[in-house]
C-alpha cells in the first residue's frame, strides 16, 4: 500500500505538472486534463512498453486514470496567477522526476531484471512524462536544458538500484532514491546549478538558428 | 469485410489529412507520402504497441500500407488550391478519429479487453495518427488546442464499447461510434463550439512564451 | 563479431550526428550525451518494440550505450567549428542511416519476419534515431525534408532483403544495403538533388504558416 501511495504520488506531481503548462498556454479544459493525464501517466507507459507488459498498467488501473485527470481538473479550476505558474512547475515536475525514477527502477530491479536495465528503465520512465509534455506543446524538452534534470533521475534510478540489491527493499529504495533526486533537482534549480557547455570560438557563443 | 473496410477508409482518411499537411508545408513528394503514411498507420500501431500485438498489423498486411501510400500519392499529385486545404484537413481528419475510435475500441472488447482499456485504447489509436503528423510537421497538436477534438474521440470509443457490451457487434458499434464522433467534430468546428479556457485576470489573458 | 561490429558502428554514427547537433544547440555536457545516446540507440529501440524484443536490447547490452555515450562525450570536448558542424552531422547521420537500414531489416528477415514487414522494419530503425534528435531538439524532422533521406534508408533496406533472401547471408546484405544507402544520401547532398515538391499556383509557391 505505501508502494501503490507512492506511485499514485508520482502521476499527481506529473500530472500537476503538466496541466499548469496547459492553463499557461491557455489549452481549454480537455486541452489541460489530455496534457495533465498524458504527463502523469506517460512514463510509466513507457516503461510499460519498454518491459513487454500488455496493456500499460494505467490502461486497466483506473485510480492512475483517476488521480491524473482529477489533478488536472483542479489546475485548471485552481491555478497561480500566470507569473507564478513557473515555479510550480518546476517543484511539481522534481517530485514526479524523483519517484519515478526510484520507484520505476526498484520495481524493475525486484522483478528480475538487469541492474543495468533498471537503472535506464527507471530513468526513461522518470523523463518520459516530461518530455512527452514538452514535446505535445513544442518546447525543447527540458532533460536537455534544465539543471541537472538527468543527472537527478540518473542518480535516484541508481540509488534505488543500490538500495534494493543491497537488500533494501523497493519501498526504501524507492524513498532513498526518490529524496535523493527531488533534493538534488530542487537545489540545483535554486542556486543556479548547470553542468558546463561547448565551448566555442567568442564570436560562435550562441546557438545557431536550424535553418537548413 | 465491412470491419476490414471501415479499417482502411480510417486509414485512408488519416493518411489524406496528412498528406495534405505535408503539401501545405511544401514537403517534396516523399516527405508528403511518410507523413501520409505515418498519420494513416499510425494511430493503429500505437494501439498495437499498447495490446502486445507484435509485429503491428501494419507492418505485415500489405493492404494497410498500399492505401496509405496511394492516398498520399493522390493527394501529392490532385490537391486543393492552399488557401482552401485547411477545411479539407479538417474533414478527412474527422472522418479518421471517428473511425479509428469506435473501431480501435470495438476491437478491444471484443478482443477480451477490459472496457476502460479498450475505451482508452480506441481513444488513443484515434488521436495517435494526428498527434505523430503534428509533431512530426513541428505543431502543437490539434488534440490540445481544436474544438471538442478529444472530446469526440472519447464519445465513439464509448459509444462503440456501450454497444458491443451490450451485445450489438464490432461493425454496429464501430458505426454508431464513429458516426456520432465525425458528426460532433464536424458540427463543433462549423459552430465554432470550444471548451472552457482557464481564467486569469485581465492582463494576463494570453498564453504566455515559453523562454526559460 | 563483423555482425556486432556493423551495430556498434551505426550506433556510434548516430550518437556522433546527435551530439553534434546537442553542441551547436548549446546544450550542457548531459544534454549534449541525452541527445547523443537517444539518437544512437533510439532507432534500434524502436525496432525492438515494433518486433516485441523486452526489454530492448539497448537497455541490456551495455556496449550500445558506452559506445553512445564515449562518442557523444568526445564531441562534447572536441569537434569542429561552428560553421563547419553541420557538414559533419550530415555525414554521420548518413553513415547511421545507412548501417542501421540495411542491418535492421537483413536481421528482421533472418529472424523469420515477413519481407515487407523486414524493409519496414529496417526502414523505421535507420530514421527513427535521427527523428527522435529532431523532435527533442524541436525541429522538423530531416526525413520529411532531406535529400533522398527516406529513399536511401528505404532502398538499402530493400537490397540488404534481398541479398538475404538470395542466400548472400546477413552480413553481405548488410554492406551491399548499407554501402549502397550511404553513398545515394551523400551523393545526393554533395550534388542537391531531390524530388519534385508541389506544384501551386504562382501566388502560394511558398509554405503557409500554421496559424490556425
Amino acid at each position: 500500500m505505501i508502494y501503490e501511495a507512492l506511485q499514485l504520488a508520482g502521476i499527481l506531481a506529473f500530472a500537476l505538472s503538466g496541466a499548469l503548462v496547459g492553463v499557461r498556454r491557455n489549452l481549454d479544459i480537455l486541452g489541460v486534463v489530455v496534457v495533465g493525464a498524458a504527463t502523469g501517466t506517460g512514463g510509466g507507459i513507457l516503461r510499460d512498453i519498454l518491459l513487454g507488459v500488455h496493456p500499460p498498467v494505467s490502461f486497466l488501473h483506473w485510480p492512475n486514470l483517476v488521480v491524473a485527470v482529477a489533478g488536472s481538473l483542479v489546475v485548471f479550476f485552481v491555478h497561480p496567477r500566470l507569473t507564478r505558474i513557473r515555479r510550480f512547475e518546476v517543484v511539481f515536475d522534481a517530485f514526479g522526476l524523483g519517484l519515478f525514477s526510484a520507484n520505476g527502477a526498484a520495481l524493475a530491479l525486484a522483478s528480475g531484471q538487469a541492474p543495468i536495465t533498471s537503472v535506464l528503465v527507471g530513468t526513461i520512465a522518470a523523463i518520459g512524462g516530461g518530455v512527452i509534455r514538452d514535446v505535445l506543446v513544442d518546447t525543447v524538452p527540458g532533460v536537455l536544458t534544465r539543471e541537472l534534470y538527468a543527472v537527478s533521475a540518473l542518480l535516484g534510478a541508481g540509488l534505488a538500484v543500490a538500495v534494493v540489491a543491497l537488500g533494501g527493499g523497493v519501498i526504501a529504495g524507492s524513498l532513498v532514491g526518490g529524496t535523493t533526486a527531488i533534493v538534488l533537482r530542487l537545489t540545483s534549480v535554486a542556486r543556479g546549478w548547470h553542468l558546463p557547455r561547448p565551448k566555442f570560438a567568442p564570436e560562435t557563443g550562441k546557438a545557431s538558428p536550424d535553418a537548413p
